[in-house]
């Protein structure tokens, strides 16, 4: 059977030639890095690359960057060891409403355990952070603004500029959760001009296991994990080589081909966008339309649950998702959708399709031939459907909720 | 050139069962194990495997096994997790004076961020803890005592089960290291009775970038990695699915072969101790002479400095290290040997063996021939060694040194 992948933003298929990159340092070249010894050498000298070219893809100095683990330890670090580096100064830290769970716990964690207070900026109906609404949360005591550059679920890509602007001039630390956006859009750390960048090679083609922190020169961290010597002494924790190797070969790959891969990405996205609302009615499309990451469809499909979609496209060998895959089993509606008020009975049903470089046409047309009869079966299944059908109106979610008048933010592209 | 790699404490090489059980996951099985469509169930289900493997390997139940991304960052969730979950209860933490970097650093930390007090206990000749310092340094407040395994450097195997009874029979939570342990010689949690365990493959032919801490159940952890839902809300980020099936695969190999790699290591360790003070004069074992690990062997080497004989061992395809990788790079005495006491001079010519399965008889046999003359290369350039030559005595390594005595800790194995 067919199988199309479009849960790239969960993870994407490690790429023949980072594979080929990082196999030698499994099988020959597995000294320590640390070592004094030419093999231990070796893996040092795999690992600077590595860091030359993770610095390269957001053009910066690769003295600044850090390996870790994850994006969500990177996203800790950042946030965990600017704040509390700086507590002396404040204790107030800003994010918006729709960052990655790995950024609004660890600001939780650090008011629950520290003391500290957060800010968490709205977004409107499209997922956009407003600039107005930064400015306006800024206090004599934040340490610390922490935006993203683009959002997993909605692919809306935020000002992200003008946002580090207007924190940076009052002397207020930026971080940006870049994960999303780094290898995917051009993200470039002096025109940003953020003090601190996440970014992962787990979107664009590298391997679980590593991931980079960008700390500009001069900003203090206190490390999350306390060890040895490694990542100068920011992060401890033997150097995890072949992924270090792999990720490092993925920045270098997305320098070249990100252009030319979000192209295509974007016409693929663009037909989805397009053809689907053709075939399927009364569905809508989450996020901004045209501030949206290359790869991202998200639509809210009315009158059916997500898991019946998931299960019965999964059948047919399309892979798709509900949103954040941290947070999939809960099969609630994403914090995300909630953020731009997606009414709760349309969001139960959105379905969220991120596309690779290994998509293709055909891919497309499968899902465009295959998606339509899924809904319509599901339709055909569901009470609040048919009494639509009946009414042509749409069942009040619950006490008070004037459900039709809810979703007016919403694209209705079938109207 | 022969190549005979002896520095097995810093990192093994990944074993090619373990490699060939983790490649699938890269190229063909990606799907993110939080999703539902069955490419994540793969993965889901390749996980809860490795779960299973690293379980049986210390004999307890696999739902209180916790994936993290090495045995630095299990070490810092065990020992800030619970303190940070107790420290209404107390703020007292027990260590001993050679544990690992990631154990040391993370009290520190807590010393330093959290207003924890630390006790550290000092270790005999042979680096073993005493059990009455133990009970002596529990106080009402002490939360957490944590007390590694086996040592990394002098291969000191603790009598960790009467440690864990002591300090468990006063309610407080004992935390053992056992990275250098676990998959070399047995542990098992139940017989030691700990609450929380770490260890991790790299130490037996698993990947690096996957570990494992073991928290045994109704022990409460303070995430440190916060974020989705991942590892039961314990430690957030996608995870690293082909380094936790090969870490699983180590732990399944390590079951069954684990007795006999025992022996057949401690048989050439057993070889090395013999027979290399029978070819250099005045070299001294450090660490116990019965409770080491199979693998270890640590010497200290009179008249001469580490560098030196790393570098010529190197020339001659022998890798060894001089301690814990996390401190190489200073090339002063380690916190391990400064522990037991070995006189700074002698200590500066300290060399660290330290074998895997994949060692021969062939290889002891060139480490045999080979080392002895650079030894006498390195002497004959020695001001120290011409002067004893001449004079029968030891310069004084400074004022107030009584040195030929200060060493007689040390077992002398050439008198």
């Amino acid at each position: 059977m067919r199988q199309v992948y479009l849960d790239n933003q969960s993870n994407t298929r490690v790429s023949e030639r980072v594979l080929n990159a990082m196999m030698p340092y499994f099988r020959e070249y597995y000294g320590n890095p640390q070592s004094m010894y030419s093999l231990g050498a070796k893996s040092k000298d795999a690992i600077e690359l590595a860091r030359q070219q993770a610095a390269e893809l957001i053009g910066v100095t690769d003295a600044d960057i850090y390996f870790t683990s994850s994006g969500s330890e990177s996203n800790n670090l950042a946030i965990k060891g600017a704040a509390e580096a700086c507590r002396q100064k404040g204790k107030h830290i800003v994010v918006s409403e729709i960052e990655h769970f790995s950024v609004l716990n660890a600001v939780k964690r650090l008011v629950q355990q520290q003391g500290f207070e957060m800010t968490v900026l709205p977004v409107d109906k499209n997922g956009m952070v407003s600039l107005d609404a930064v400015r306006e949360a800024l206090r004599s005591d934040t340490v610390l603004v922490s935006i993203q550059h683009a959002n997993t679920e909605i692919g809306a890509v935020q000002p992200i500029e003008e946002i580090a602007k207007a924190v940076r001039e009052k002397g207020i630390l930026f971080h940006t959760d870049a994960v999303c956006a780094a290898g995917v859009i051009p993200v470039d750390a002096r025109k940003i001009g953020a003090d601190l960048i996440t970014f992962a090679g787990s979107e664009f083609y590298g391997p679980k296991g590593a991931a980079a922190l960008y700390i500009k020169k001069g900003v203090r961290i206190v490390p999350q994990i306390d060890g040895g010597i490694q990542e100068n002494g920011r992060r401890a924790g033997t150097e995890n080589v072949p992924a270090i190797v792999g990720f490092g070969a993925a920045c270098a790959i997305a320098v070249s081909e990100m252009t030319a891969n979000a192209v295509k990405m974007r016409r693929l996205r663009d037909r989805l966008i397009a053809e689907l609302p053709r075939k399927i009615e009364h569905i809508y499309l989450n996020g901004h339309p045209e501030l949206r990451l290359p790869g991202n469809v998200n639509f809210s499909v009315e009158f059916v649950e997500g898991e019946g979609m998931f299960l019965l496209l999964d059948q047919k060998g399309i892979l798709v998702s509900s949103g954040s895959a941290c947070a999939n089993k809960a099969l609630k509606m994403s914090h995300v959708l909630s953020a731009i008020k997606i009414d709760a009975a349309i969001g139960q049903g959105s379905i969220l399709m991120t596309l690779s470089k290994y998509n293709t046409d055909d891919d497309i047309d499968y899902v465009l031939a295959e998606f339509p009869p899924i809904v319509k079966k599901l339709r055909d299944l569901s009470p609040l459907y048919s009494y639509f059908l009946k009414t042509g109106k749409r069942q009040a979610a619950g006490p008070g909720t004037d459900y039709a008048h809810e979703h007016e933010h919403g694209h209705d592209t079938t109207s």
